[in-house]
């Protein structure tokens, strides 16, 4: 009875399947029919001419980096509110274009007679002596500092869309190579990898200055979680512990690091691929399986985001050459370099390379940013991996080689942006990593006494490795500042919204 | 020259596609031939029984809910470090399982003298006496205090797994319809929805106690971003920004919130699901919207992670009966029961229930547990949604409706699990909601330019919503309590690892 009665107020009710209204992305792939009835279709005015009997105007709902081609025929007035900017909804049909550069365009033609043909009405003006966002080239400056409507800019959303398009094939490869996507946490009490910069959660209660230290409140009390909280700077740990139950795991999650850095490399709170296994191989099967993520998950992006890449590559210097080399590095035939770091310091060594660098090279330092250029864009021109560096270079949870002098880990090096990924075999012998967390943190280690019963209770051989998914995303849009990665940069001194 | 040099050191190169071993999931859906040659399988002992000339264990690689049987013939010897949790490399065969329960069975037959049949090999070891994860059962309790190991039990691993399988179920229904995956940030200066429970990053420089004024800090100097910076609340605000751009937009990304709730309900570090889109509907298109994803999100993890959510359902209380409900409501054709809030509130008064609820149900006031609970539970008896609550009792930002009185919003309530969905239609009248946010906020709006600029320039109708998705978990996998629908909880004075 009472169901009944509620039933009665169901209004609008889903018929199933329940389907929105076809984006001017599923608009422009589908057929065009002189009989189809007229359709209403809404969007932002991108462009807008005028002429005497006629107007033109592109439409987008940014779904697609195309735009709809609107065509308005004899009334003059109905086209009166169409500002650059605006919301609008028309009414017309999808007809072949006789124009060039697009198979269709939506004809609104306000001479026909027959009920919803031709009609324009506007769901939000824009005003375009003060819209923000004008016709004419705008700084990337002035775009970062309008962050909430620069993704209304032909670049800022194909880069929007070109993420997901990576986000999607990166699903695809890894489900069919077995992995499990996991979520794991932001909030962390482990800074092991933080080295100081990482960001701390604030205290909920902070003591008076005048008030007594017997009046000092307990950790507990001023800390929410009982204990220093600060915000992860990578999922690899915790990935860990999921791997040695799931065995193959992966996240695509933010980070956080606290470094005063201002380059166009590094932001603040950024995104980055992590995937650990188990059971399985050594630094060959790793650089192997991060070789086939990227032909994957870049190649796909070139096919089914295309669109999108062209828009993000138009108009940069010596963009068809660095795309063309982009593409051949994921599609070619050829396998991608690998030589390790011991050979890659011989080679930055010789003397022919004399005062080529501002740092010189040698065996036991860190490769500078000058010399993994060199070695990708110069030496290689393409994708490199530097295998088993030096003990003394890396973290404390990379696997000790038998020589007992470097680790079995690689850097990818990739020209354009330097290192893209970093991994390793995870040292899995329990003594042997203990000694190594000696080394770096001295002999307290009981914070850590859970990632050491990782290898003490059935630990397996696992490996892993992070990609920064920003710099995967300038990569293959061939944008030279990862602020222009994401919708909203954040970096020291500067967090709009 | 220098080239070919590396290229001789390539060791072992991918051949292309490359591919993982299987996993057991893939090769238990694998075919078996008694002449196929002797294949290696890895993975963790789960448990194991002897006999004098025969042994069986199970053996999984958390890649699926059903482990591998193992049968190991002849020689005793080879069975000694099996033990469970141990990590372990089988050479045998994988053949048609004569016993009941399995389709499949993995031989490994010392007794055959073919090199490379019946091997084991112990990748890690592990001490039955001191591994924490004992095959009795373990309360929660215990399980939840050791959060690093607790997804070597059945029902974590089933839950990470289904998370997986409905991120994907999720990430193919937006496709579908249009949507853009979208990444937000979670470092914002915005506190609008915060309402003081939002957690905020510590400054970097603090003024020692016995600094004069003058020597305090800037704001500059001592917040990282030049102003104070939380964790969000809700990725809302954000999403609206690009909405106005890309038109239809989803996340799944962590919320945080400071709150210092010990219900099963709540945690400080969540995932939610949030969608906007703009240039379409109303209340009812946004209830059509998230009826069609729930059925189609949660009816795909009863096919696709069926055998997961088995898993977590066996031997819940009730569980058989709960659980044919949930696939009714999926399922089934009857459309979900959707009531306004006053419609809601009238029942509720009604005589009948008279002391029924702790709380007076009224018009204005707030629906309690309580309510939500039998209005899902005892009328319903399924999904409903409540729509168009009064204004004073939500934000700022839902439409107001034509009464003056009601916005157009919906919550929906599931059994077992109360508020599941909450989401409205944004308000897209830029006077209508500036007056909003003075009555929130007072009269200065500085901080909120941006979001106001989203309505002045362009701005079209819009709506969206957020799901919990600890609570979807639960819901799918009749979980009571979301510290067991993620895999490392974190509430108020509990954040391990």
């Amino acid at each position: 009875m009472i169901l009944r009665r509620f039933a009665s107020s169901i209004s609008s009710h889903s018929p199933r399947p329940f389907q929105l209204p076809p984006t001017i992305r599923q608009l422009l792939a589908s057929p065009t029919s002189p009989d189809a009835p007229a359709i209403t279709v809404s969007g932002w005015i991108k462009s807008i001419r005028r002429q005497k009997n006629v107007a033109f105007a592109v439409l987008t709902d940014g779904s697609s980096p195309q735009g709809l081609q609107a065509v308005f025929l004899v009334n003059g007035e109905g086209v009166k509110g169409l500002t650059n900017g605006a919301a609008v909804q028309l009414t017309g049909k999808l007809v072949p274009s006789p124009g060039a550069g697009q198979d269709k365009e939506f004809l609104v033609d306000f001479g026909k007679s027959s009920p919803g043909e031709g009609k324009v009405e506007i769901l939000g003006a824009c005003d375009p002596d003060t819209y923000p966002i004008q016709k004419q080239a705008l700084s990337t400056e002035y775009l970062r500092d309008h962050s909430h409507l620069r993704a209304r800019t032909d670049a800022i959303a194909a880069m929007i869309r070109l993420r997901s398009t990576l986000q999607q094939n990166i699903s695809a490869f890894f489900d069919n190579q077995g992995f499990t996507y996991t979520h794991t946490p932001i909030l962390t009490g482990n800074d092991a990898e933080g080295a100081g910069e990482s960001f701390r959660i604030a205290q909920t209660h902070t003591s008076h200055p005048a008030a007594t230290p017997a009046a000092e409140p307990s950790v507990h009390e001023r800390e929410f979680f009982a204990r220093p909280t600060h915000l992860t700077v990578s999922h690899q740990l915790h990935l860990e512990a999921l791997a040695g139950a799931l065995s193959r795991v992966y996240t695509l999650s933010p980070c956080f690091r606290a470094e005063r850095s201002l380059t166009g490399r590094h932001l603040a709170e950024f995104w980055m691929l992590e995937a650990e296994w188990a059971l399985a191989g050594g630094v060959g099967v790793t650089c192997d399986l991060v070789e086939a993520c990227l032909r994957s998950v870049v190649g796909g992006a070139l096919q089914r985001g295309g669109a999108d890449v062209d828009v993000l590559w138009k108009g940069k210097g010596g963009g068809e050459a660095r795309r063309r080399a982009l593409e051949d590095a994921v599609v070619g035939e050829a396998p991608w370099t690998r030589m390790t770091y011991t050979e890659a310091v011989k080679v930055l060594e010789e003397p022919a390379r004399g005062g080529a660098f501002e740092y010189a090279p040698g065996w036991g330092r860190a490769l500078q940013s000058e010399h993994e250029k060199w070695l990708a864009e110069t030496l290689v021109k393409g994708p490199v991996f530097i295998t088993d560096y030096p003990t003394t270079l890396k973290p404390f949870y990379m696997r000790k080689n038998a020589d007992d002098k470097t680790v079995g880990c690689f850097d990818l090096i990739v020209p354009g942006v330097g290192e893209l990924v970093g991994g390793s075999v995870r040292e899995e012998r329990a003594d042997v990593l203990e000694a190594q967390m000696r080394r770096d943190f001295g002999d307290d280690l009981g914070a850590y006494q859970w990632y050491l019963d990782l290898r003490r209770y059935g630990g397996a051989p696992h490996m892993g490795f992070g990609m920064g998914f920003e710099r995967l995303v300038g990569w293959v849009g061939g944008i030279e500042n990862v602020r222009e990665s994401i919708p909203f940069p954040r970096w020291a001194g500067r967090m709009l919204l």
